[in-house]
C-alpha cells in the first residue's frame, strides 16, 4: 500500500504551529486540542513518522514552550514575529542546512493529512521535476479557499485568495490545501524571495508558487478534502475529530469488529481491536487499549489503558481505568469500576463493584456490590483475591488483605484481615428482630431504623 | 446583532395555538410536548420576549387550559372552532383593541422561529410599507408546501396551495413559510374580509396576502427553513429538537467548549456553559445548569438544576440531580449520584455513592460505595460531612447525622450517631474466620455464608 | 396495506445462505451476523412468513449446519459447490418439486427486503405474466451494480455486469436488486439452460432472463434501494443496521412514542412500544421488550426481555435484564439492576441496588445501594419483599429470604433470617466512635480504621 519510501529522495517534515488559534477561545495552545485522544500536532506527527524523515522541525511562536514538551523528542524553532508563513518556514532554516531532500510543509492544526496524502506530494514531485508541489482539494463550493490557477497543460502558475479571485476565478473548484511539499535545493531561494507588499505585511508561503515558475515550475497533486481540513474553532475541531472516528472505525470494521452502531463508538488512534469482536452503542475508548479476539463489549462501557483478553464480556455500564488487565472470559457486568487490577481468566466480576489496586484469580466470583477499600486517606494499598474465591455481595475488603484460594466471604462482611485458602470469613452484625415494630412507628412510639 | 428594538413600531404577538395535533397520538396538547427541554410554545414566546412586545396573545382551542397554566401569565384567547388560521387571529381582536404598531402572527407548534426572522419581518415591514410581510423559506423539492407567487418587480401577490397549483406554479422553490407579520392598523379590514368559501369551509389567513393588493401590497422575506419546521408528527418533533440541538452546540463550541461527539450532548435552552469546558460524549443536560470554566464532564453523564464550580471533573457515568453545588475541583467519578447536596472545593466521590440530601466539606473524601441514608419511609434528613473527613468505602451514613471536620469513618460502618472532629468511628461485626469450611461445604457439611 | 395473500399464486421462497462472506473476517456464517437483535437471514424469513408461503427453502454451504439450526424448523438444501447463484437454486430443486405458483429468490446476507416489495414483485408477475420479474432499484452513481436492459416497451431483455457494460450502458441508473421471483412452471427449465461459460465458470441466475426472452419474457419492478443492501463487510453490516433502526423508530414515533434523539435509541425487531411513552437519548432495547402506555425512560438504559407496566419512570442509567416484570408506577432509578424479578406497582428502586431473583410487592421501598445476594457459588436463590416493606439503605438480603409485608429493615443491614410483617429488624455493628484519633494518626500512632 504505502509505496517504499526508499524509492524517493529524502524527506524533512516542517510542521508550522505559531498559529495562535484566539478563535478557540482557550488557554491550551491550538494545536494541543486533542483529536481521537491526542494532540491535533502528534497526529501530524505520525503521519510524517511513517515516512522517516531525515529531519522533522516544529515552528512555534513565543509562547511555545507547552508545545515543545508535548512534541519533544521532535525539536522546534521560535518564530519571534507572526510574519506570516513564509517567515515561519524560514524560521526552520538553521535546523535544515545543507539539506537538499524533499521538504514537506505542513500544519500542526491539520490533524487529518495522511501518510499517503504526503506520499502522493513526494510521487508527484519525482514524476514533474517541479520546484515546489502544492496539495490541492476539489469543493462544490469552495466559498473562502484560495483557487489555484493552471495553465492548459495542468501545470500549477498561482494561488489566489479568494478574496482578490475575479468573478472567473472563483468559479474554479480546485483549492489550495494548504500543505506543500519543495525541493529542498530551491526552496530558500523561493522563500527569499518571497515580499510583505500586501494588506497584512506579511510573507505568504503560498506566493512562492509564482515565484517558482522561473525555477522549473510549481506541480499540483489533488488530495482528499478530508485531508487538508484545518481547525481554528471548536466546530472545526468536532469536525476533524469526526472524521478521524469514521476513518478508525471503518478500519477497526473492515478487520472484523462488528459495531452495532458505529457512529457512538469513540477510538484513539491507537486502540488495538481483535477479530470477531462485538461492540455495542456508546463504548468509549481512550488511549492505550488492547483488545482481543471474541470479546464481546456491551453499550455504555468507558475503557483506557487496558488489555482485554479473548473472549472476556464486559458491560454494559462498565469502565475500565488505566493498568487494569482483564483476562480470557472474565466477565465485567453493569456498573463496575475496575482500576490498576490484574483480573485473571473465567473470574466473574457482575455488578456493583469497585475493585481497586487488586488481583482477582481464576474463576473467582466476585458478589454484586463488592468494594475493595484501597485507600485509607493516606496511602493506596492492594487486595489479592485467589483462584476459586467467593466474595459475598456488598462485602467491603479493606486493604492490605489476602482472601485464599477458595475462600468464600460471607454477604456483607467487612474484612479487615487475612482470609487463608479454603476458609469462611464472615464479619458482620447479627440479626434481631424487633415484631410489632412497624405499627407502634405509625402510632408515634418507633426508633429510627 | 439585534437591531434595537425602539427603531421599529411596537410589536405584539400572536401565537396560534389551537391545533388539535391528533397525529402526535398524545394526550398532551401539541404546543406542550417538548423540545431541548422546554415546550415547543415556550421556545416562541421566548423569541418574542427578547423584542419586548407590548401585547403576546396565544390562542388556544377550548381544551386550552392546560397550555394557559403553561404560558401564564401570558394571555390566552379561545377560539370557540376549528375555523380556520384567519379566523384563530380574529380570536385576539379584544386583546388588541387599538394597536397599530406591527402584529407578528406565529405558530405554537413552530419552535423554532428566531428573534433574529421575526426582525427580519419588521424590517421588512419598515422598508416597503406593505400591508403584510410574509415569511417565506425556500427548498429544492418544496413539496407539500403553499408556494409564493410574486410579481416582476417581487413583490408577493399570492398564496397558492401546493394542491391547488399549476405545474407551473409547482416549479416555484418559494414557499410560505406561515409567519406572517401585518400592519396592525389595517389588519382586521383584511381578516373581516376573509370568506370560507372553500372546501375545508375554514377562514384561511394566507387569503389576506391576495386581499392586501388593494391595501398596500404584501411584502416577501425570506428567512431560513428551518426556522419554519412544523411539528405535527413525533418524527418531526424529533428533527425540530435535532435542530435546536445543532444551534444550541454551536453556540457552546464557538464560546469554547470542546465537544468530543456534539451529536451526543443535549443541552437546553438555559445551559450555560464556561470556556474550556471539555465535554465527552453522552452527556444530557437537563434545565438549570450551569458549568463554570475548565471543568471536565467526561462520557455519560445526566446533569440537571445543578452549578460546577471551575476545574470539577465529572463522571465518567454521573448523575448530578436538581439543586446539587459542586464546588471548585471537586471530582465526582463513576456510578454516583448526587441529589440535593452541597460539595465543596476539592472534595472528592469518586466511585459507586450516592449522596442525597447532604452537605460535604471541603477536600473530605468519600469513599468507593458510601451512601447516605436520607430517607427513613417517613422524612428525608441530612448528613453533614466536614471539611477534611475521610469516609471509608462501603459505609452508611444515616440520616441526621453529622461527621466532623477531619473525622474518619471505617470502612464499612453504619454511623448512625454524631462523630465529633478528629474522631474515629467504626461500626460494623468482628471478622470470624472459620477454617476449612470450604471442604466441608464441597463435603454438603456447611451452613449458608 | 398488504395485498390479501389469496388473491396470488402459491408461493415459494428460496433463501440463497451458502455464500462464504470471507470479507466478514468472521467465524460466524455470515447470515447469522444480526441486526436489530436478530440473524440477517431471520429478517428475510420474516418479510417471507407474513406471505404464508407453502415452502420456504435455505440453501446453505456444506458448513452451514449453524445455520441450519438457526433457521429451523425451515427446511434447508446444501449446495456442495460455490457453482454459482443459478447452481445455489437448483439446490431446492427436490423440495420444490412439482410446485407451479411463484418462486421468489432471496439473499440471506439481505436483511432488509420487505414484504411489501416481495408482494410488488408477485404483483408484477400477476400483471406482466412473465417467466421472471426482476427487482430493480435506482442509483444515482450505480458503480458496481449490475445494469438493467430494458427494451422500448419497458421490457427487461437484460442483465448485464457493470465490468462488461458498455459506456452507454454504464449511464443505465437502473441496477439489479438481486431479488427475482419466477414463474414455477417454467423455472426449472431456465435453469438447466444456464451455463458456466464465464470467467468464474459459475452458472448466474442472472442469465436466465436472457434466456427467458423465448419462454414469455421477463419483467421489471423497481423497489427502493435500501431493500436490496447486500451485506458483505461489517462496514455494510453496519449500514444495514443503521437503515433497520431508522425504520423501526419512525413506526415507534408514528405510533406515540416521544424520542430525543431517535437516532441513539436502539430497538429490535420485536420491541413493543405503547403510546405517549417516552425515551430519552442512549436507550438500547434488547430483543423482548414490552412498553406499556406513558412509561418514561430516560437516558442511558439498557432492557432485554422485559415487560414494564403504564407509568413506570426507568433510568437515567437502568439495566433491566431478561425475565423482568416492572409494574404500574414503578421507579427505577440510577445504577439500578433489575434481573428476573418481579416489581410490583407502585415499588420504588432508586439508586444502587442489585435485585435479582427478587420479588417486591407493591408500594415497596427499596433503599439506595440494597443488593440481593442471590447466588451463594452454588446455587440461586430468591428473595421475596412484601407490599409497603422499607429497605434500609445499603442492606445485603442474604437469599433465600422473605420480608414480610410493611417490615422495615435498619439502613447498612445484614438480613439472613425471614423478618416478618411489620417487624423492624436490624443486622449491624454498634458504632464506637475513638477521640483524638485523626491527631494520634497524624503523629503517627494510628491504626488503620
Amino acid at each position: 500500500m504505502t509505496q517504499n519510501a526508499s524509492s524517493f529522495p529524502p524527506l524533512a517534515c516542517v510542521i508550522l504551529a505559531a498559529g495562535q488559534g484566539t478563535r478557540m477561545k482557550s488557554d491550551l495552545p491550538k494545536v494541543l486540542h486533542p483529536v481521537a485522544g491526542a494532540s491535533m500536532i502528534s497526529h501530524v506527527l505520525a503521519a510524517c513518522a511513517v515516512l522517516s524523515p531525515t529531519h522533522v522541525v516544529v515552528v512555534v511562536g513565543p509562547d511555545g514552550k507547552e508545545i515543545e514538551q508535548v512534541v519533544a523528542p521532535v525539536s522546534c524553532v521560535v518564530q519571534k514575529k507572526p510574519l506570516g508563513t513564509g517567515d515561519a518556514v524560514k524560521a526552520a532554516r538553521k535546523m535544515l542546512d545543507g539539506f537538499t531532500g524533499d521538504v514537506v510543509i505542513l500544519f500542526g492544526d491539520g490533524p487529518l493529512i495522511t501518510t499517503e496524502s504526503i506520499q502522493a506530494l513526494q510521487r508527484k514531485r519525482q514524476e514533474s521535476k517541479a520546484a515546489i508541489v502544492v496539495a490541492g482539494f476539489r469543493l462544490e463550493n469552495p466559498g473562502p479557499y484560495g483557487r489555484l490557477i493552471t495553465d492548459k497543460a495542468g501545470k500549477l502558475t498561482g494561488i489566489v485568495e479568494a478574496c482578490e479571485a475575479t468573478s472567473e476565478q472563483k468559479e474554479i473548484g480546485l483549492c489550495n490545501g494548504g500543505a506543500m511539499l519543495f525541493d529542498g535545493a530551491r526552496m530558500w531561494k523561493l522563500l527569499d524571495a518571497l515580499k510583505d507588499d500586501n494588506a497584512k505585511k506579511e510573507f505568504f508561503l503560498t506566493d512562492c508558487v509564482a515565484l517558482a515558475q522561473k525555477e522549473g515550475g510549481a506541480a499540483l497533486e489533488v488530495i482528499p478534502s478530508d485531508d487538508v481540513l484545518g481547525v481554528n474553532t471548536r466546530i472545526e475541531l468536532a469536525q476533524a475529530e469526526k472524521i478521524m472516528q469514521r476513518r478508525l472505525r471503518e478500519k477497526a470494521m473492515l478487520a472484523g469488529a462488528t459495531m452495532t452502531d458505529p457512529d457512538s463508538v469513540f477510538l484513539c488512534a491507537d486502540t488495538r481491536i481483535g477479530r470477531d469482536v462485538t461492540i455495542g452503542p456508546n463504548v468509549v475508548f481512550g488511549p492505550g487499549v488492547e483488545i482481543g479476539d471474541r470479546v464481546d463489549i456491551r453499550a455504555f462501557c468507558a475503557i483506557e489503558r487496558a488489555r482485554i483478553e479473548a473472549g472476556a464480556i464486559v458491560g454494559p455500564f462498565a469502565r475500565i481505568r488505566p493498568e487494569s488487565y482483564i483476562g480470557a472470559g472474565v466477565h465485567i457486568g453493569n456498573f463496575v469500576e475496575i482500576k490498576n487490577s490484574r483480573i485473571d481468566a473465567g473470574a466473574k466480576i457482575n455488578h456493583l463493584s469497585y475493585i481497586g489496586d487488586a488481583t482477582v484469580g481464576e474463576k473467582a466470583n466476585i458478589g454484586a456490590g463488592t468494594i475493595t477499600c484501597n485507600y485509607d486517606g493516606f496511602r493506596k494499598m492492594r487486595t489479592h483475591i485467589g483462584a476459586g474465591a467467593f466474595i459475598g455481595s456488598n462485602s467491603a475488603l479493606v486493604a492490605p488483605v489476602a482472601i485464599g484460594d477458595g475462600a468464600y466471604v460471607g454477604a456483607g462482611s467487612v474484612i479487615t484481615n487475612e482470609v487463608p485458602a479454603g476458609t469462611l470469613a464472615v464479619a458482620r452484625g447479627r440479626q434481631a428482630n424487633i415484631e410489632g415494630w412497624a405499627e407502634r412507628v405509625r402510632d408515634g412510639k418507633g426508633d429510627k431504623g
